[in-house]
């Protein structure tokens, strides 16, 4: 029997991701046995072309985003990543190569982060490239970190440097200069920060997706508590430096960093250094939370308050 | 502070869905005790507007497709649903009264098939809804049906009627009559057979999505054998009947049956019998299975084979 075009696909590209549980995706469903004694962390992300990633950006940089993004999700949680489900329309005229990109792409992440495909559906769509992946990971039970649990007091970090996405995408759209391309990198390819021990020291913690103030309203709102950060404090690249004081704001404000934002109680800002050097990623403290109600202020080094013209990022 | 519209839109519609686990979708990943001594169970499916659902259809059946086409996955497998997780890319132009509609829609299958939102992803789109769902359900470790097990001689069964779905299409699109509006409904709602005791019974299952012919043909490859059905053996409604001869291939290889099609020892079949009347769901024998090589035969009663043009769908 000749199979349809849709199984050899799947067969030829997206098999050699399958990993235990998946019934080699010969199947409708994956068979998955919990690993003994722990709490499963789940999360889904969808990303569409024009939206998510530029219709015209390398296929196995999109595979990987599309990856990265939720492992992001699971960094945040403190969480170790296990396997994943994913869905791919494409319109019909998608080349052969794009799968066989996008796989590529998947597969030196799967290796990367010790992750593989257990199912997913593959079919056609009249508009642009839509993908969705629900990622699964664990926790010893109880462990994860949680948007709700900050404190008054509480330290405000985040990983790695902020607004390289955004700023990304903006060299990406001519509007910036890039000349390294270090910046479109950091747009296409986020670093999830996956190792990072949390549990028993972060007392919650966020990963920054539509943008730091944004992500920090959310912590605030959890907790009913205000953020007060500083703005010369938040950790920026050379590259972003280099931008200038133009868009300082849109580092700020701008999405797409996937690093972490963490609040830590004062006590445990020495463990925290601890488990980054350990594993190697790098963490600033840029602020602090105090009682409510729900805010967040951004100050200057002289202690102005900054006013921004625009908070985060929101689909709709 | 005010929430942006994307994360109002998520409180008011969505987390009156959210189950256990889900934190009240105010965080950005879920947490899931698995139930004790249980394997679990995962299916993913997307559905686009224009390909897997008509753009104007009702959003609350939209919703409930796109439930029911995953709980007809878990089915097939003999599962016992659990929760799922979904993303939603819509136009930014999608009024509100569509998510309010769609959510209903869940809602209700909610409570029909005991199942909880558990998480996912909202975000915009330049192109048509585009949606997804990964659930999640649970069976005695080793016990889950698969599409591997069948063996020559196991009689080939199939629930409920066959050929509603692609005939209900038809009738959308104005090719066929449908007075009742019966097809169009079996197209728009289908019924997952959840609660079919599966284990100990069937050797092979899957449901029937693409086609009958060509799901029939996934469990003659993944099993190397030979399937014999009679054509005028397979069950139909009075409704498909009523369409008359001129349609009759377009039932066996029409795609969005969601009933299931089973492998059966001759030994078994009694108790699936008695299991089908215990989860009040028809079952009919319509063929058999014999060695191979991987083919399917729809034959008439006369014995004499029926040549069909077309195999079943696919995306591609």
């Amino acid at each position: 029997m000749v199979l349809p075009a849709e199984f050899s696909l799947i067969a030829r590209h997206f098999r050699p991701l399958a990993g235990p549980g998946a019934l080699d995706l010969r199947d409708d469903a994956a068979l998955l046995t919990p690993p003994a004694g722990r709490e499963l962390v789940l999360t889904a992300d969808a990303m569409v072309a024009g939206v998510h990633f530029l219709a015209d950006d390398p296929a196995d940089l999109i595979g990987r985003k599309l990856l990265r993004v939720n492992l992001s999700d699971l960094a945040a949680k403190g969480a170790v990543p296990l396997s994943y489900l994913m869905t791919v329309s494409t319109p019909k005229n998608t080349p052969e190569t794009w799968f066989a990109g996008f796989a590529a792409g998947l597969a030196t992440d799967q290796a990367r982060f010790g992750v593989t495909l257990l199912g997913g559906d593959t079919t056609s769509t009249p508009g642009p490239i839509s993908l969705s992946l629900t990622i699964i990971g664990h926790v010893a039970p109880g462990t994860a970190i949680q948007r709700l649990g900050a404190q008054a007091g509480d330290e405000i970090w985040v990983t790695g440097t902020i607004g390289d996405g955004v700023l990304g995408l903006a060299a990406a759209h001519g509007r910036l200069a890039d000349p390294t391309g270090y910046l479109l990198d950091r747009y296409r390819l986020p670093q999830p920060r996956v190792g990072l021990q949390l549990a028993g020291i972060a007392s919650a913690g966020i990963d920054v997706s539509d943008g730091l103030v944004q992500d920090l309203g959310h912590l605030c709102r959890a907790n009913g508590l205000a953020a007060e950060i500083i703005a010369d404090r938040v950790p920026l690249s050379d590259a972003a430096r280099a931008a200038g004081p133009d868009w300082r704001e849109a580092c700020l404000t701008g999405g797409d960093d996937y690093e972490l934002l963490l609040a830590v109680p004062p006590a445990r800002s020495d463990a925290l250094g601890t488990a980054a050097r350990y594993a190697g990623i790098p963490v600033t403290r840029i602020g602090r939370f105090h009682s409510g109600p729900a805010k967040v202020m951004v100050r200057q080094a002289s202690g102005e308050a900054l006013a921004l013209t625009k908070g985060g990022w929101s689909h709709f």
